[in-house]
């Protein structure tokens, strides 16, 4: 094992954080950090995420110096260990300083009691952060329901003295609130206005609910989810500044455009290389062919890197002309071309349909799509495309596959949509619209929203949640187990039928009419899949064991479908799933110990599990 | 393909089939079929039944003469290809016959309306078998309901006059009834008193339920459910003799004890000898070693034969000295040694806890757990214990993990309902005996119940599904994918791990100690496990696709979870699953459709797909 360029390696990448947190700081000049949505801008210099970047940005400088002082003689001689290594160890690191923003500005992932019926109010319980969970708070009147809910509705905002009798109703509203903040539960959530004067000044003459700043697991999983493109969130408003600093907001989209460059550069480039990984990516790697295999591979990774870099340009400026604001486009654009999924706006994507002029909401909805296949397409295919080869694009199984499963779900979840008289199915080009938007989200994996799909019918919740294993092409941003996978996984299973009974014959693996028969190739796709399942099983049982049922409230008959869905989602690197964690809402409920196993389930995903267990694979690190 | 061999052999079976049939005529009688529970005895002499089992076993004979008479110049000369047929093909035939009886009896599944609040109503609504589904009743009064649900709770037996009064209250109860049954939807289902008059004498002057008998689906779901050693039924009342006849009912006892000799003799035996079969089933076949193959074959047959005969003998006289009557105690070894669980009871085994003294109640309980974990040990090694090698058993790494699994299980299950303080789980012994009996049912995929294991926690819940997929040993009459292919499945994939970073390094497959390196082996555990997967995964999609949500009912948030563990528990022949498949309910609410899906999915799974599957590949059927 080459240790000194594993550790020049990662202080180099170490370097490029630092310089991507000071890009993030300009953002939190107001004048800058303007939402398409005007009502919802910074008013005044965000001071705590400034510091929070600049100080992760000179962590990031003093460790990456460090790292290259230890790496200063390193031999460039990268073999395959090598390159497994510092893909794995590369996403440890990024998620590790990557979190730092999030923890040291205080972020808040958002207040959290929730009221379920007339009687019943949930509150968090942490003794520590790891065990966190649930408690039910039992012998609230209706007058004290009235009061709570009109605290838990305004979430992050809270209320003034007149708004709260107001939206009470005739009760004496203080007095209740008063009453309720000294039940023992409640006492740690509400506060009362002045209480919390290092609150972010215009909020603390407001009763409202107490803020919970992310926490050190709160902060790994939004950098994994980041890094990961998954576009999971703990973050329950992203739309209040006090509770999410604009800077912090941009931060966390360009852990997307780095999760996608890295994706693409590292991951592409350095593993593509073996003899089955060749059958999987199909790259005979672009680029002038007399040259060595190590520059060649550089010559590819600057290649593909242009191509990514351009295409997040091109979509930040259409964003621009459509209305949005530069803020949201340079977001909205790393999110689409990384397929993450980070939104600006609790609403997803959907915002814009609804606070844009019609037309320009619907021809963002449309370039969104056209760009979740982009981004899902194997990236030496887009380079074919630029360099004047088009047809080999129609000439790909896997990209005729990929098109055609996208096609075929989208007209069979518009038709249910249609039969089962779901809400977004009324009208053709809406429903078609809708329809399309939110499988080429779940397929390519980047998880935005315009509707909410949890609320369609059993079967099209069901389609979804197999959608999610199939992922985007190999050799793209998009995630899951890739579209060659299944394709190769069907037609492997087909020969082994006929083997059975013409143990004789040998079948010959073909992809486009070619012998695709590398030694290994068959028996790695069977493995692959049996790793999926076995690590979804394993996840599944662990996380029911393991989460309290008060994560569902009142109701817990949905926790089996809920957690299948949310380790789905994040070991193909989604986003949102079914139920506690659908469209319209967030992983912020799960308690510590299972955000803790979504952050491993996601990079487990992205980096298609092996560079990851082999890290912990003692044998892996002795020479031989 | 030998095929006047393959005819001569299912003409063999088709004697069978008829003679067996004759041995469930004797119940027919009175003074034999009687119940352990009195209450419950038929009181007259069962012409129906006793006319279908006498006219199937004429057809029976009547087609295997014919086949006989096809094949009667056949070679004997049985090769791989020949033997999957005939494995494939006997289920099939054993399905068609053994739903001869129950279509001709007039067998019926149940009364069919269902009432859920006190304003819904679900009536079946069939057009024509194939696409029955489920029509609500809206509009129903308080009174209304009242009349209903007393009609409904005494579901196949009815109510006189003077009993609807009484149980409706102050209300004019039949003028209601008359109303109601004017309601279209309801018209078909309510019958007045003397309106049926073909139907049993002392039922012909009740207000009751129309009961509706087994059709076309209905009863090949039954009896490869019953072949297939699942035990999954349409059946929504086993104690009404009126409903069905007791000589059916040890009929479809009959089918377990045919299905499981089926696998033990035609499976093990004939397909248990390829070269990856031979490693899954660590058959050296016991028998004196200088004999040929096939008579080798025949002597091994004979031998297993044999034990398992004599095991549902001990079993039975077992029983019969617990206080159960001779009639339970052959249908309920039957279904304990196949590993099936079609029981006589509505409460299947729970009945005899609540209706014997407690002590023979309990006992009886131990006693099934002990066979069941005997019914889902290998042959081969009951067969070295019955020859005085007891070390064999716990020297085998199947066995051992066969143990250890239910072991680690039925602890979890027990501490988790503790803690979770699930009903069951009150006191020790009983906590224990329940959880110990419900894991070992599912595991050994028998589906026997004692408890409602479906209102237990969510966890355990999620466990129970998974456990279905596991399974009893190789070479035992337990379904499911075999604890042997987990074994070897996980120590692949930590193979394949080590490989990952080791490329040079061939790792070694082991089962206790020895390697077990046959050429396909890998290549074929990987295989099944995807095979599982697909099917699983496809028959998922379809049932939720196709299966109505008002089989649901007014709550359909469980469509996905309970169509997945009624695919599960189908395809592992277990018999029940979660939710409207839970232990309590049964298969008869889902359309005629997906039960062919059922259906097919029991002989996919009892016969380890590739004998299924072939049938239908052109290919097979060609010489070469």
């Amino acid at each position: 094992m080459n240790f000194r360029l594993l550790l020049k390696l990662l202080g180099i990448l170490s370097l490029l954080f630092g310089f991507f947190m000071l890009l993030s700081l300009a953002w939190a000049n107001p004048n800058y950090g303007f939402h398409t949505d005007t009502r919802i801008a910074s008013r005044q210099f965000e001071w705590g995420g400034f510091e929070a970047l600049a100080i992760s940005a000179l962590v990031c400088w003093a460790f990456g110096g460090l790292l290259l002082f230890l790496g200063r003689r390193a031999e460039h001689k990268l073999y395959r260990k090598e390159a497994m290594a510092v893909v794995g160890l590369s996403w440890i690191l990024a998620t590790v300083l990557g979190s730092l923003p999030y923890m040291l500005s205080g972020t808040c992932r958002g207040p959290s009691v929730r009221v379920f019926s007339d009687r019943t109010v949930m509150v968090s319980v942490s003794p520590f952060q790891f065990w966190e969970s649930w408690e039910r708070v039992e012998g609230i009147s209706r007058d004290d329901f009235k009061v709570l809910k009109a605290v838990v509705n305004t979430s992050a905002r809270g209320l003034t003295d007149s708004q709260l009798v107001n939206e009470s109703g005739d009760i004496d509203a203080v007095a209740v609130f008063d009453r309720l903040s000294k039940i023992p539960q409640l006492s740690k959530w509400l506060v009362f206005p002045g209480e919390e004067l290092n609150a972010a000044a215009d909020r603390s003459s407001h009763f409202r609910l107490r803020w919970v700043p992310m926490g050190f697991v709160d902060s790994m999983f939004e950098a994994q989810s980041g890094f990961s493109t998954t576009g999971a969130t703990v973050l329950c408003d992203l739309e209040d500044p006090q509770l999410v600093p604009r800077c912090i907001l941009f931060w966390r989209a360009s852990t997307h455009f780095l999760g996608g460059l890295g994706i693409i550069v590292l991951f592409v480039v350095l593993l593509g290389q073996g003899s089955a990984g060749k059958a999987l990516m199909r790259t005979e790697m672009p680029g002038p062919t007399q040259e060595t295999a190590w520059s060649k591979m550089q010559h590819t990774a600057w290649l593909f890197a242009a191509i990514y870099v351009v295409l997040n340009l091109i979509l930040t400026i259409i964003f621009k002309m459509l209305g949005m604001s530069m803020f949201d486009s340079i977001c909205h654009a790393f999110a689409t071309m990384a397929t993450g999924g980070f939104s600006t706006y609790n609403a997803s994507l959907g915002h814009f349909a609804r606070n844009l002029p019609e037309v320009s909401g619907q021809a963002i909805e449309y370039v969104v799509i056209l760009f979740m296949i982009l981004a899902g397409t194997n990236f030496t295919l887009l380079f074919l495309v630029c360099s004047g080869q088009p047809r080999k694009l129609f000439a790909d199984s896997e990209w005729k596959t990929y098109i055609g499963i996208m096609v075929v779900v989208s007209v069979t979840i518009v038709g249910f949509g249609y039969l089962s008289q779901d809400t977004d199915f009324e009208t053709g080009e809406r429903a078609l619209r809708r329809g399309v938007f939110q499988v080429v989200s779940v397929m390519t994996t980047t998880g935005f929203g315009t509707s909410d799909f949890d609320s369609w019918n059993q079967f099209s919740r069901c389609l979804f949640l197999c959608l999610m294993f199939i992922g985007g092409c190999s050799g793209s941003t998009g995630g899951g187990m890739k579209v060659i996978r299944h394709l190769l996984f069907v037609k492997i299973l087909g020969l082994e039928i006929e083997k059975s009974f013409r143990p004789k014959v040998v079948g010959i693996l073909r992809l486009g009419g070619k012998p695709v028969e590398e030694p290994t190739l068959r028996h790695s796709i069977l493995v692959y899949f049996c790793l999926i399942g076995i690590l979804f099983v394993s996840s599944l049982l662990f996380v029911v064991m393991t989460e309290p049922d008060a994560t569902w409230g009142i109701d817990n008959t949905n926790k089996l479908l809920d957690s299948s869905s949310a380790v789905a989602s994040t070991l193909n690197n989604i986003g949102p799933g079914l139920g506690i964690v659908g469209a319209t809402q967030n992983y912020a409920d799960f308690s510590a110990l299972n955000k803790s196993v979504f952050i491993f389930l996601m990079m487990l995903g992205r980096l298609e599990i092996f560079p990851v267990l082999v890290l912990f694979a003692p044998g892996f690190w002795r020479d031989h």
